[in-house]
């Protein structure tokens, strides 16, 4: 028997534990070009959030009985496809589910020698590219431009204003804490870090942007973006990659309207997922790894332990509970 | 002696005619390089709104005591200038006053023989070239496309639909009456138009895009446009033209917060300014002329006679009393 973890019902508003339950279940027999796998790392992620709701968006809702399914790290302990043997590491699209029978087509191999195996759902995954491509792709950031991230101190924004600063902009990170402000600022070298619990953001923008915003990297959405909003240059671009602040909303959230600034002020708003750049992942992932080995880019993760753990973990995202990247370790 | 407009006070929202003063001044006596002119069509423009407001914005802000200035297309009376004889039709920024002189710098020349002069302010001008790059270059319109347009019978509306009936996209225009959504269906072949005074705008967005929005071209604003945003598809372009149902505003506009649908979708929304495009004005002129030769592209203006009756045009315009180009004629 292993355990499971299932949706029990869906959250209104901030979800609670009691929204899961954890269950038990058999250790799956293998079909034809399955594996069996243990999941060693468990990704949370925000997006995850919008799969709790009943409506339709880019991905199908969880359901209600079924097991939550999402980043897995996994050892193969049981192999019955050609290409993997027992002790093989593998990552892929996996319930929460402490064993499980996966389709080997449907994972991808990971170098079980890496010394960060987790890296692999933060930085140099779908956190990291959302980064990359996020920045890049739309923001376009140009030498001495000024760049503002909210949620700065998250598994994306930490990586995004790294790669602003190697790209030679000022970088400034909007983030919940001062002990995130102060990592922000001492250990990655941000410009500023603004802490929106305790500084007045308005003021503290005005501050930190002398030369106003050209390019405004959302995580978070809601108050904290009207403020920086109120901020940009003519020709801005403003990267619309998650509103977390808005993810527990039950009323459709209402705020000042904005397409008068980006009239005036000529700018673009964009949103993206990063499966939209699915086909220059690889290109994504050797820049970022090269620039890991160069020292350019540092990165922080939360880990904690223990499957059961994972309603707890999931939560605290909303909570502001992690620096960098939040994940779950098996064992 | 001559007559000019000046701005008395500022509108506190919508604009009244007590906003304005007509006053008569002596006909200018010319320096080196300038020329006395006599103007023949004034336009009034929904951007104009917004320079009757203290604040600045990407154009300084009209001072109150003085003429108000904007599109005019005028007639050369007496030139100081080798380049410009008596006779000349021109065009250029000028100020709302019958008799003016201008440097011969600042204005460029029309052919005189052109059928229609005033297209010059209208779709081969300002309007036009916004309707032009703002589709083409922002919403990138694909055959087969669902293109929705508010303002659909205003003066870049208009060309905005013919365009994207040129590029082979389904056209639903949106507009204030039935004698607005009668021409666009009847006379510029529209595949819908619907007036948002009488339809549940909803429903019937919903009936006339079966396969959802692929580009907005937004001249309109607030609770049209959130309407019609809630239908985009994926990768859906939204362009940022003009706000005029916000123009009058005297409280901050509020409304749903659009980012999380933007996210969801991979959406893009881009304010432009059609300078912005100052580089390609050439091409883009030459286009529209050909579509216009060939049939392709027709144009409606509203005009009315009498340069005193510029500021009731004006305000016309936020009452919807224009089909196509709003202007004054004034001999």
């Amino acid at each position: 028997m292993n355990k499971q973890i299932l949706l029990k019902s869906r959250p209104t508003g901030m979800p609670v534990v009691e929204n899961f339950t954890i269950t038990e279940v058999p250790i799956p027999l293998l079909k034809e070009g399955e594996l069996l796998v243990k999941a060693k790392y468990i990704s949370v992620d925000p997006y995850m959030r919008g799969r709790m709701n009943e409506e339709e968006s880019y991905i199908p809702p969880f359901e209600i009985g079924k097991p939550i399914s999402g980043g897995v790290i996994a050892e193969v302990t049981e192999s019955n496809h050609n290409y993997f043997n027992k002790g093989d590491i593998v990552m892929g699209n996996m319930l929460w589910q402490e064993q499980q029978a996966v389709n080997a087509e449907r994972i991808s191999s990971l170098n079980k020698d890496s010394e960060q195996l987790s890296y692999y759902l933060g930085i140099l995954g779908m956190p990291g590219l959302t980064a990359y491509f996020g920045l890049l792709d739309i923001g376009k950031p140009k030498k001495g431009e000024t760049v503002v991230i909210s949620g700065a101190a998250g598994a994306v924004g930490m990586v995004v204003g790294q790669i602003a600063r190697i790209k030679g902009c000022r970088v400034i990170g909007i983030a919940g804490s001062s002990a995130k402000t102060t990592y922000l600022r001492d250990n990655l070298q941000f410009d500023e870090a603004i802490n929106y619990h305790s500084a007045n953001l308005e003021k503290a923008i005005s501050k930190a942007c002398p030369n106003g915003v050209d390019i405004y990297f959302d995580n978070v959405g809601g108050e904290i973006s009207d403020t920086v909003i109120s901020h940009i240059n003519k020709s801005a671009r403003i990267i619309i990659c998650g509103q977390i602040s808005l993810y527990n909303e039950t009323k459709i959230p209402v705020g000042p309207r904005i397409q008068s600034i980006l009239l005036k002020k000529s700018a673009l708003m964009q949103g993206f997922l990063v499966n939209d750049y699915a086909d220059k992942f690889e290109k994504g992932n050797q820049d970022l790894s090269n620039w890991i080995k160069d020292g350019k880019l540092l990165y922080e993760q939360t880990i904690i332990n223990g499957f059961e753990k994972l309603p707890e973990a999931f939560i605290g995202l909303f909570q502001g509970k992690n620096i960098g990247k939040y994940l779950v370790e098996v064992f």
